[in-house]
C-alpha cells in the first residue's frame, strides 16, 4: 500500500497527550482508507534538551529530514526557563522550520455559530469569521543576520528577499483561488523599507500571475484593529514572520478556544504539522488537554501528503464530535483527552 | 500672568476640525485658570507638503522646537499617496517626533461602562478596562540603521540601546508607581536579541529602582491575545516603538470608538499632543468628526505644562458633556464637531 514515514515529535507538556491523539486518528484513516503509516517518535524542546542536551538533537532533525511529514505537539515549560538562550526549547523549533524549509505557515481559523458564544468578542460580529492566515515562516527578523547584543546595545534585522517574498506570495494568491479570490497582505510599508519591498513585490505578483485575485494592503496595526472590529471581512491574509506571529495568535482568539486549531508548516519536502496551542504544563498529564486541534493538524497533514478522501473524513468527524460529544473540558464537556481522540478515531 | 507657547498642527483630513476645538478649550482654560497662551499655527504632512513640499517643513520644526507643547491634528490622505516615500506625510510626523526627542508615547485607554456597549467585545469582559500604554517611540525599527532597499531585498535594523530602554523604563516605572503599582513589558525576547536586552534592561531598573513595583513579563504574541481576552489585567503596559504601535491600537479598539483616546508624547523640552484617530478623509470638512480625543489630549498637554487643575476642568468637562450631550455621531448623537467643542469649553 502507499506508505508515508511519519515523525512524531510529542515535545512538552500536553503535547505527548495530544500527538497521542492525532496518531490514533491517523491510524484509523490508514486502516480505513488503504495507506500504511510508519511512525517513528523523537524528543523535541525540553524533551530534547533533556534527552540530549539539546532541544533540537541530531537524530530528531535527521528523522525528520528522511520523513514524509513531521508532527509536533508542543515545546516549552517552566521547568527550561533557565537555560541559556540558544537551548531554549522555542530554538528547538526555529531551527527545525528552517532545516525542514517550512517557509509557509497556514493557520486557518472559522468561528461557528456555536463557537460565536464562547468568542470574547460579541458573538453576532464573529459567527461566520472564516480566514486563513499565511505567514512568512523562515526569514524575516526571525533570521536575519546580522543579529547582536553587547554590554550597551542589542540589534536584529529583518531582512526579505525578492525570492523569499515571491514564493510566500505565490502560496497565499493560490490559496486566495481556491477559497474566495481576495488576498489581504499586511505589512508596515510606511515606515519599514523591508515592507515596502513586501508591498512592491506582493502587488507585482499579483499583478502578472493573479489578476483575478482581488488584493488589498493593510499596514499591521490597522489590521490588528480589524481583526478585533471585522473579523469577516478577512479570507486569505499574507504577512511577514513577526507580524504573522501577532496576527495569527490575535486571530486564535476568535474562536474563544485555541483548543480548535490547527497549524501546518509547509515549502520543503517534508511539512511540519502543529496545533497553535502551547505546551499547557498547568494541565499537562491530566487528561484535560482538547487532542481535536492536533487532530485537525494532522487533517492538514492527510492533505499535504494528498490524502484528501482521509482529511474529510477526519474534518467530519471532528465536526460530529462536536455536535454529539464527547467533548473536551475547553468546550464545556468532561471528556478525557482519549476518549476524545477515540471518539473521533472511531467517526472515521 | 503664566504664559504657555503653543505651536498649532492642524494638519490633514478632520485634523483642522478637531484642532479647533482643542484650541477652544484651551483659551476657555487660560481664561478661567487665569494663563496666557500664545499659539502659532503651522503646516505638517499633506499640509505641509501642499505649502513647502515638505512634510515638516523647517518653519514648521523651528515654531515647534521653540514651543512650550506642540499639539498636531492628524495626518494623511489619499490625495498624497502617489508622493515619494521621503516625503509621505507620516514621515513628517516620525521626524518630527524624532526632533523634539518625544521618546515616551502615552496612550490611555479606558472603558466605561457605557463605552462597553460600544465595544466589539463583550461588555462584560471589557467593562472597566483602564490601561496605559507607553511606547518607546524614537528608537527600535522606526529609526534603526542601517536600512536599505536594493534590487534583490530589503532589510530594517531594531536596535535598542541600553540607555534608550532604561529612560522608557523609568517612565513606565513611575506610572505604575502612580498608578496600581503593576507593570507589563511585552517583548519578544524568546526570539529578539533586542528583546532579550529589553527584558533585562527593564528587570534590572525594576529590582534596582522600583521594587515596590509588580512587574511582569509578556511576549508580543501573549500580549495580543490577552489585550482582546482579558483586557482588565492590564494597568501600565510598556513596549518598543514597533510592538507599541500594534499593541496601542488593538487596544484602542477597546472603547468601540477611537473618538475619546487622547496621546502624549513626551521626553524632550516640548510635548507632542495628538488625538489617537487619524486624519478620516472621508468624513473631513463636514463637522461630523469628534473633537474629544482632540479635547482630551489638550487635558494631558496642560497636564504636561502643570496646569493640572485646568486639564482636571476639562476632564470633567468632557463627562459632563459625555453624561449630557451633546453627542458627535460616533457616540450616537448629531451634534457638530463645533458643537462639542463649545460645549466643552462652556462647561470649562
Ligand atoms: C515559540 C515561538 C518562537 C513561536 C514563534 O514566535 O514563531 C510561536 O509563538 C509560534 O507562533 O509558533
Ligand atoms: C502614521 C504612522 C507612521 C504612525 C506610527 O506607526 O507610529 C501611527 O501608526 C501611530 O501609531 O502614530
Amino acid at each position: 500500500p502507499r506508505t508515508y514515514s511519519l515523525a512524531l515529535l510529542p515535545g512538552d507538556g500536553v503535547g505527548p497527550e495530544v500527538t497521542a491523539e492525532a496518531a490514533r486518528v491517523l491510524d484509523a484513516c490508514a486502516a480505513a482508507f488503504g495507506f500504511a503509516i510508519e511512525t517513528s517518535e523523537h524528543p523535541v524542546g525540553g524533551a530534547g534538551l533533556d534527552a540530549d542536551n539539546d532541544p533540537l538533537p541530531r537524530a530528531t532533525l535527521d528523522a525528520c529530514l528522511d520523513a514524509d511529514a513531521v508532527f509536533l505537539g508542543a515545546v516549552g515549560g517552566p521547568q527550561w526557563d533557565g537555560v541559556d538562550a540558544d537551548l531554549r526549547p522555542e530554538r528547538g523549533l526555529l531551527r527545525l522550520r528552517a532545516r525542514l524549509g517550512a517557509f509557509a505557515n497556514l493557520r486557518p481559523v472559522a468561528v461557528s455559530e456555536a463557537l460565536a458564544e464562547r468568542s470574547p468578542l460579541r458573538p453576532e460580529r464573529v459567527a461566520g469569521t472564516d480566514l486563513l492566515i499565511v505567514r512568512e515562516l523562515t526569514g524575516g527578523i526571525y533570521f536575519g543576520r546580522p543579529r547582536e547584543r553587547t554590554e550597551t546595545e542589542a540589534y536584529d534585522t529583518m531582512r526579505y528577499s525578492v525570492t523569499e517574498i515571491e514564493r510566500i506570495a505565490r502560496v497565499a494568491f493560490e490559496w486566495a483561488q481556491k477559497r474566495s479570490g481576495r488576498l489581504t497582505s499586511v505589512d508596515k510599508a510606511n515606515v519599514l523599507a523591508s515592507s515596502a519591498l513586501w508591498r512592491d513585490v506582493v502587488s507585482r505578483i499579483g499583478a502578472d500571475e493573479y489578476p483575478d485575485v482581488a488584493l488589498e494592503h493593510l499596514y499591521v496595526d490597522n489590521a490588528a484593529m480589524q481583526v478585533v472590529c471585522d473579523p469577516r471581512r478577512f479570507d486569505v491574509v499574507v504577512t511577514g514572520n513577526l507580524f504573522g506571529d501577532v496576527l495569527s495568535d490575535l486571530a486564535a482568539t476568535l474562536p474563544g478556544t485555541l483548543g480548535l486549531l490547527p497549524s501546518a508548516s509547509l515549502g520543503g519536502r517534508a511539512g511540519l504539522f502543529e496545533p497553535v496551542h502551547g505546551s499547557a504544563p498547568d494541565i499537562a498529564g491530566r487528561g484535560l488537554a482538547n487532542p481535536l486541534a492536533a487532530i485537525l493538524s494532522a487533517a492538514m497533514l492527510l492533505d499535504a501528503v494528498d490524502e484528501a478522501e482521509a482529511a474529510t473524513a477526519v474534518r467530519q468527524a471532528v465536526e460530529s464530535v462536536l455536535d454529539d460529544g464527547p467533548l473536551p473540558p475547553d468546550l464545556g464537556g468532561d471528556a478525557h483527552t482519549a476518549d476524545v481522540g477515540a471518539a473521533v478515531a472511531d467517526a472515521v
